[in-house]
């Protein structure tokens, strides 16, 4: 059973990334609209390999609570938007300082610095504009994805996404107490995870309750989903990174497994699987791709 | 009357600014909300001396459609955190490379260029967070609020003022033609001016007539303040400007005085102060703010 599971997630996946990239390419401003070099930049960002892992949660949310992913897109889409804005900006040489992701020369290394970091303002502005474009066909909608944009924004700012940021930045060489580095990971990547999941069920129309349990997936999610990236960055071979393995090492970077060891490490990433699972105990059959992602974020690490 | 004028208008610019820079204090996110660090810069470039041009305007063109100006302060203050992320982004090494703003230490000189990035990433955020803040008072807002986030997005944007950035960038170096320099400024500046006037309109319940002569009376004085800027570059006082005359000449950048001799350029600024003014002309004196703060712009240049 399990490795059919894991072919019928791996059919899902593609087929959700399929579709979003093909939503991406329809949302992004026209090439017409501003100077040629911004367009490239954000299409060579946004199409580099990414699994639209955030997309995909928003999708799936909705469908747990009974909503059709598709309905969505656009949501699903400026997470990715926001989520490869943060990449470009996280790569630069004056924060991560990294030539390659997924084995492709970084932003800043094919456009130039200013240009990547205008490439990332705009990925960042042109999210927001898409969870503002009215759509006619759905105008009840308003009221959700107003809620939807400030709970956004709330993940990507200065509390959230980029004030993780800030914290691995301010510390890089140091040790920091195992503490501040769940805080910085929960910031930085959980945050985002937790709103793409909520964003979904929000505009599906989700109970209080589903959302708060939604909400707990996704913050548990979110920090397997690090620890995970932590394990397979001393183990994992480099071709499936993208870099060089134990980078984080060579930055003086504190990691879960340097922290715990890879044992604890590995316990701790079962426990957060299993609590995610948990929190989708109340939910039917439409939140099983959920419950396979979860254990997905797992499986890649084996 | 000319002398008083500007004395009321001195008088009603500072007070707009005072309680402009009050609201700004208080939306801006909790210093216990993430990093202390990204507060302090935050904060630096926030209240370093700008005269606060964007959301006077917006409350303005509020008052001038028969809004009340203090009822969209959250908006105001949004347009001034979007403006102060620009000026940060555009001050790094990798753009402009500006070491002094208004006579204080740019913030990749006082923090290092990681944490400006992130403060302007942060800024840019938080203008959305705010934007789309829920206002029990004034519940049947949120239709025009969704449309003002669209607008402001689309203005900050690839089509808009990164876009504008953008070609800034490129040109550098190179002379360009009067068009191409017009289309840059009117991205780079003016469509920000522009949607600071449409977005109180908006908010306000303007009619679509209202919005369309503020969006012209935007674009004729955002242009308008772009040619003044650049006299002023060449005849100013450094002191006036914070940073040192002349500066646009030795970064290779093309202006108005240099494409068009002095004197074109004063009457082009006196053309397009008129036609703002003009567009002014079917609303009472409700748009006096608005008419004299296009005075104000031909007026700092004497």
């Amino acid at each position: 059973m399990q490795s059919e599971n894991v072919t019928t997630l791996e059919t899902y996946l593609a087929e959700r990334k399929a579709l979003i990239d093909g939503a991406l390419e329809e949302f992004l401003p026209g090439a017409g609209d501003g100077p040629e070099i911004i367009h490239q930049a954000l299409r060579y960002s946004l199409f580099a390999g990414g699994k639209r892992l955030r997309p995909i949660l928003c999708m799936a949310a909705a469908e747990a609570t009974g909503g059709r992913g598709e309905d969505f897109l656009s949501c699903a889409c400026a997470l990715e938007m926001i989520h490869t804005y943060s990449l470009i900006h996280d790569d630069l040489p004056s924060m991560d300082n990294d030539d390659y992701r997924r084995g492709m020369a970084t932003s800043h290394r094919v456009f130039g610095e200013g240009i990547a970091i205008l490439a990332g303002d705009a990925l960042l502005t042109e999210a927001f504009h898409l969870l503002s474009r009215a759509e006619s066909t759905r105008d009840d909608n308003t009221e959700k994805r107003f809620r939807v944009i400030n709970l956004i924004a709330r993940a990507a700012g200065a509390a959230g996404m980029v004030g993780g940021q800030v914290m691995d930045l301010q510390g890089e060489g140091k040790t920091a107490a195992l503490e501040t580095i769940e805080d910085t990971h929960r910031r930085k990547t959980g945050a985002m995870l937790t709103v793409s999941v909520v964003s979904g069920a929000i505009l599906a129309g989700a109970t209080a309750a589903q959302i708060a349990a939604l909400s707990s997936y996704g913050q548990d999610i979110g920090l397997a989903f690090q620890i995970a990236d932590d394990i397979l960055n001393v183990t994992g071979d480099s071709a499936l990174m993208g870099k060089g393995t134990g980078s984080d090492i060579s930055k003086g970077k504190t990691t879960f497994p340097a922290m715990l060891g890879m044992e604890a490490s590995r316990r701790r990433l079962t426990e957060l699987v299993g609590g995610a699972a948990s929190h989708l105990a109340g939910f039917d059959h439409r939140a099983e791709p959920l419950r396979q992602i979860a254990g997905y974020i797992m499986e890649r690490n084996r």
